[in-house]
């Protein structure tokens, strides 16, 4: 069982500073994470084939497996921006290498926002000035100057023998995972090699944002890295790796739980499939239903939408007499039909603030868990007025 | 070009009758459709692995090619309800065929509502009987008693050399298609073979029905079937099949544009594809993207979504540069960038009740449209409090 420290800790070595540089009315808009020293790191970045600026400049900056920092603006993504948007990100990282006293391909560039607008390169090369006295150790400064739509600033932190591990992470919208999407910075002290922490990523990635969808949009910038500085020396590699994957899990819930309008946290587990990749489908299905999603936004008891939503994964191995469901613990689906449950227990279970529904399909031994939240008329107010206000 | 007879007419030997049988409080709930003569009979159905028992029925029924009747109960959908449920539905096949003088295995069974209750079977049989001197020859009797949240009706009709087509639909909700998903009848007296019948309606889906998605959820449920009855005499099977792909298309756009709380009908057509699979898949992404929808329901061009809805079909090519994109004409992007454009000529676009977004991927030469519509409060609202009212 690994435990979170509260509040947030920053592994040695690493600070941060956020500031409002005019890109937004007053908010913080940019943000700055550093080590004194280069970090082993490793990162994986949005399938979207519409990469923004800084994805593509990530992706060339990644291949050395050395970051000292990480450069962060919001309310623009400078994505759809063509050549002149990465020539931009590229000033964004040199700016920030200047203001840290490190080089630009060093510099991990993230920036989330509107997508096709300019990014405004001058406010950012002037606002960045003097943020290197300001760097504090402190994650929640971070967290909260990469905000969007987030309702609270997301960041916590555990131990791993003398080492500590930080998350600092943002969601809210257009988010279904496919290698990471959302911005989630990972910040360690243990001394390991950027091949280990690139598989170890990409095992946690796996498992934890990569099964998360608040939407089933895929947002063009999101980014999961992890920077590690070696300042705590040698960790076990098993039990960094085990605090890894549920430090990602916990932002993974802790994003889902603050999805654009979200009122529930919805974690679907699916077992008994015939394999993991028909066992992933089958919980996606289920987190991403818009009739399941409403269902638990109104706390009524529907229960035959979960078998739709089952079915309708045509091409998973689904046997109806052999599937069961429940919710939060109650039996709602047996052999495929609804089970006899009282309304009112299962209604009130639905009100709960997380609502666990666990499938058992019986065709085989594969699990998988995916991690969502209900939909709601906040969802809707905030993405029909999103550009305009 | 096809045009539409107004107010709808049925073809020759075809009536319709439909009652309130206490499903409902109120509203109908109960409808006959029937032939004079047996008709030459095809229909699709929903793939849905949790198909209802009257989905079951009709694989069964519809072996024979032969069809005289259909009956059609709202408000409960005898889905997930076992061996019993397939007796029920039996049960009102043979109430049916009772009340009209026919065979048991001449009539298609449809139920829609809820799923996982009882189907009040006793209610169905004692209310169905004396309708069969209420039938008339007006497509509207049906298409209202059919309605579960449906905001009105959906009828027409049309003409091929002396036969007539007519479709009676209803969808709203639960409706992303993979084999027809919501009920759709389409009678005609045009004298045709059942193996006719069934390509050019497996055909005609496949470019209306299937690639219509009010919120990507497939019901358990959905079925469309068309019978003819030959009192018309032959046809010109192409100028046939022409009709009825158009009014079929024009079924989805009914079914679309009164998705549950629809402001808009969005159409989306792809061009300049790989293949019809991708053009497709593209198509069908930016319908049913939640951030899509709601730019439409904002009327807010935030067009970098387009992008984003199109990247994140991962498997299929896309050349950024290549990407172009108009939303009703007016072009928002340009080489896979946001086009110089108008805000308040494109804000207008978005406000008109047809909102026909055009991508060209400039990567092939395959198309392919696809029918939603926007997401609104009022989709929220009906879902978060269906079951209990």
């Amino acid at each position: 069982m690994t435990t979170f420290d509260d509040p947030p800790a920053l592994p040695r070595g690493f600070a941060c500073a956020s500031r409002n540089v005019g890109l937004k009315p007053e908010a913080r808009d940019l943000t700055l994470i550093a080590s004194e020293v280069d970090c082993a790191a490793a990162a994986v970045f949005t399938r979207n084939q519409f990469p923004g600026a800084p994805i593509v400049l990530g992706r060339e900056v990644i291949r050395s497996g050395v970051l000292r920092a990480i450069v962060v603006n919001s309310k623009v993504s400078n994505v759809a921006t063509g050549d002149e948007g990465l020539a931009r990100a590229r000033r964004m990282a040199a700016a920030a290498a200047r203001e840290l006293g490190t080089e630009p391909d060093r510099v991990l560039v993230s920036s989330t926002g509107v997508i096709g607008v300019p990014l405004p390169i001058e406010k950012i090369e002037a606002g960045i000035a003097g943020m290197a006295v300001e760097m504090q150790a402190d994650p929640l400064v971070a967290a909260l100057g990469i905000m969007t739509t987030d309702t609270h600033p997301k960041a916590f932190s555990t131990r791993v023998g003398a080492a500590t591990i930080t998350w600092i992470g943002k969601g809210a919208g257009m988010i279904e995972p496919n290698m990471a999407t959302m911005l989630v910075y990972i910040l360690t002290d243990a001394r390991l090699a950027a091949s280990s922490l690139d598989a170890m990523l990409r095992r946690a990635v796996d498992v934890s944002l990569n099964m998360l969808s608040v939407d089933t949009d895929t947002s063009t910038s999101d980014t999961c890295a992890i920077l590690a500085s070696g300042r705590a020396g040698d960790v076990d590699e098993a039990a960094f790796e085990q605090a890894l994957v549920a430090g990602s899990i916990r932002m993974a819930e802790t994003i889902a739980r603050d999805g654009e309008g979200a009122t529930h946290l919805i974690r679907v587990r699916v077992r008994g499939a015939k394999n993991r990749a028909e066992a992933r489908t089958v919980a996606k299905s289920i987190v991403n239903s818009p009739l399941v999603k409403t269902m638990v936004a109104g706390a009524d008891p529907n229960v035959g939408r979960l078998l739709m939503a089952i079915g309708k994964c045509f091409d998973a191995a689904i046997v109806p007499a052999r599937t069961d469901a429940w919710i939060n613990g109650h039996q709602v689906v047996r052999g495929g039909a609804r089970a006899s449950f009282e309304d009112s227990t299962v209604r009130a279970a639905l009100g709960e603030e997380v609502v666990q529904v666990d499938v058992a399909l019986g065709v085989g031994e594969a699990d998988a868990t995916a991690f969502g939240c209900d939909l709601t008329q906040g969802y809707v107010e905030e993405n029909a007025a999103y550009y305009s206000s």
